[in-house]
């Protein structure tokens, strides 16, 4: 080894796994299935949300919850679409937790709603240490950022659900193995699927609908809301 | 407007401020001219440095911190080429700051180094708030993250004295406009240079490294050391 490596940790207390657990049951009751859609900036997470909407627009109703640190950008072009939406601003910082969810939520009307999203901030670090009583975490790494991501960012793909390497129309511009990524995913979590999709050509959106219309009918069967 | 505006701010207290100063007095005194290197995930920090590592070896001598969440892959590339690294966990932490900066070169043998590196943990977010005591701070934004990132990442703009813009042998494949990117930066930071660059191509590379040169004679007048 021909380097040092230094452990250079800072602690971060906060009593938001508590508060993540009281969000959590409050959704439950309200039947309303609350993803946390996660990424690196400019991986495709409001084009993916925009196409979702669109496409499933006759089977759920779906709303938004988009954190930035700064402007409307996002929640204008879901608004757009007729979704609802609310733009929350993290005053700078890079991750959403429990307690900033449930401000964002105390300030929509979430009646009838079947589907909140939160567009967490374009970040693989610290949206990942921050549980905000969502029903399920989904990843969204594109292919140009890298298949060696799992390696460098463990903890974002030990705590999703759900992987979907977006931009795969651009496979081959790019130099990234398919295998390479999915044995990185496996050592961090084993049993995660991984989708592979592109919101341009549309390839691979209606493997991730599936996947959305299982989860909300096995949440449905689990608390309360008929299937 | 159809949706709502929410600041869910918390308060950072730090002297890192302080610290940071002290810290660039160092670099200066030791002649050593620091840059904080900054990105997303994947945008290309890691190749940029091999290859300038490689072009300019006879000219200066270069050794780079890494700071990353976890692993070891980067400093593991770097070292190598034969050049000075060490690896910084940040523990979970999205950024590096002044006091980790300050206990990593305290972990390295600085003598003789010209260019000291920093490749900041992969996030447009937290690095951009934390001075790490360095003279210059480089920004790369890659191709595929889109021409928008001014607009929802004003701060790491703001900051920041050179933007590279990497992977434009892509052009072709993403949707991104030169002149919208730099509209975007004009409004930020009317006055960085903005480069175009390729690693793959070695398109641009060259008018990268005359920027290094540039800036490393202009701090050499200024500390101490002779060009």
């Amino acid at each position: 080894m021909k380097y040092n490596i230094l452990e250079v940790k800072e602690r971060v207390t906060a009593d938001n796994d508590r508060e993540a657990a009281l969000l959590r049951e409050t959704f439950r009751k309200k039947g309303i299935f609350f993803i946390n859609l996660m990424a690196s900036p400019g991986a495709g997470k409001t084009t993916l949300l925009k196409k979702t909407i669109e496409a499933l627009k006759d089977e759920f109703t779906i709303a938004v919850m988009e954190a930035d640190v700064d402007s409307d950008v996002d929640a204008h072009a879901i608004s757009e679409l007729g979704a609802k939406v609310i733009q929350l601003h993290s005053g700078g910082l890079c991750h959403m937790d429990a307690d900033m969810t449930s401000r964002g939520i105390s300030a929509m009307d979430l009646t009838d709603i079947d589907i909140l999203f939160l567009e967490n901030i374009g970040n693989l670090v610290c949206p990942a240490e921050f549980d905000v009583g969502s029903e399920k975490r989904v990843m969204l790494l594109s292919v140009p950022e890298g298949d060696d991501k799992p390696l460098k960012y463990p903890l974002m793909f030990q705590v999703s659900d759900l992987l979907m390497v977006s931009k795969i129309d651009t496979l081959p511009v790019f130099d990234f193995s398919k295998e390479a990524l999915e044995e990185g995913v496996r050592k961090q979590n084993p049993d995660m699927p991984v989708l592979y999709i592109s919101a341009k050509t549309g390839e691979g959106l209606d493997a991730w609908y599936d996947w959305l219309r299982e989860e909300v009918k096995a949440f449905r069967a689990s608390f309360g809301k008929e299937a």
